[in-house]
């Protein structure tokens, strides 16, 4: 049976999401926990690979687990096995057509900073950039517009073999909460490696002056990363949510899929 | 010149607020960094010695400085001598009748619990409680504003030598945020030692079906602590703000006190 996780993490004390020999990663951990639970090896998928120090809300990844177990009975259990910096926050029952990473149709990121003088609030340094210098956030709203769409973002994506840098980004907002944070949200069917930081690194260099507001789309369609981008600090940043399908819309297209290969 | 100062913490890593040897806590932390900044000694008067644990986003001190100093140079210089677990939010030259213990009308906390099965959101795993069990929110609600009003709240105080412990609850609210979050709002014009644990831990047992609702409320008027009250995590608890009178009423109190004195 194939089971959705939905996952939540502090991402300060990992070494990112990818498994990686004598680190402690986000799948590490999972994966422990869950071999555990079920005492057999399991695999898991996952939607977003996050960096070091990138946390997550709204991350979502599958594992098929042998026999018909009880969703609401392995929260509770995952809950007393994963230390208090990983949380299942949802298990679900989901067709095999279902794929954490191939199904995602859109994935979504929040990037927050603080221009306070005094810093970032102590219970959210964690996951809040403490950037004292102004953000003009009129001139960042306009240059992060000038980016929307398909576009290769290979100026401000991390190298990686075999990855494609075309992405549609679709949405790149800014606004100030209740507490006077600012927030980014980005939106894109997949982001490139270092990608979302990159477009928050220009966008921080625009919005205190010392780039152009046209700067950050005329580094589009580039064929190699821009070294001038700086790359914002991974805490301020959490992705926070990833869209699929509906599961009578994954069946309809993975039948449509087995159609194309049997004809 | 007398200054106040508005101050946020992260409680997690401190002994609490009050100075103890050998321990680091947030009185010891601050008067480091403004000794440091003056090259003198000084003596900081707080609103509220919070426990070990216990955050603060709205605490407020008092200090004496020789000289005039310019509020907001003093807020960017200690942002940079004080580690990221404290912040001093904003400076105010203030009138030398402004005490920040004696002066404050009301203290305001807030104490977050979570009954989610999976536990608290990593990321506000430091300042929310996990308790996954029922907690029936009309019930809560009726124990808690059957204690609104002037008691003696002996029952939910750990004795300090000489200490009052009739205290006027002014407000002792319960909701839950967009988050999921249950939020227990609680002001008053002071409160003893461990009193906001206490009311909260005694909730939690009502919420969860292990007490009637009338049980705090006939605790009341006792002569000494309940030791049948559970008190309630310091990690779930901050607080979020005290109020002073205006300059000017502070100004006509401190004649009043005179005239009276001279008389």
């Amino acid at each position: 049976m194939r089971y959705r996780l939905d996952i939540a993490y502090d991402g300060t004390d990992f070494s990112g999401w990818a498994p990686q020999p004598g680190r402690r990663t986000v799948h590490g951990v999972l994966t422990d926990a869950l071999q555990r639970l079920v005492r057999a090896p399991v695999a898991l998928t996952v939607a977003g690979r996050t960096d070091a120090g990138v946390h997550a809300s709204g991350q979502v990844a599958h594992v098929d687990l042998s026999g018909e177990l009880e969703p609401d009975r392995l929260v509770r259990r995952l809950a007393r096995l994963l230390p208090p910096d990983v949380r299942v926050r949802a298990v679900t029952a989901v067709p095999p057509e279902f794929d954490a990473r191939f199904s995602a149709l859109r994935r979504h990121y929040v990037y927050r900073v603080t221009t306070a003088p005094w810093g970032a609030d102590p219970l959210r340094a964690r996951d809040t950039l403490a950037w004292p210098h102004p953000i003009d956030l009129d001139a960042v709203a306009r240059a992060s517009t000038a980016l929307l769409g398909e576009h290769d973002f290979a100026a401000f994506c991390r190298r990686r073999e075999g990855a494609t840098t075309i992405r549609e980004l679709l949405r790149f907002a800014w606004s100030v909460d209740a507490d006077g944070v600012v927030r980014a949200e980005l939106s894109a069917d997949a982001f490139c490696h270092s990608m979302v930081r990159s477009l928050v690194g220009a966008m921080l260099d625009v919005g205190r002056g010392r780039r152009a507001v046209e700067w950050p789309a005329g580094l589009l369609d580039r064929a190699e990363r821009a070294s001038d981008v700086a790359v914002a600090p991974a805490h301020g940043l959490t992705l926070v949510g990833v869209d699929y399908p509906a599961d009578d819309a994954l069946a309809a297209r993975a039948a449509v899929t087995r159609n194309i290969r049997t004809r």
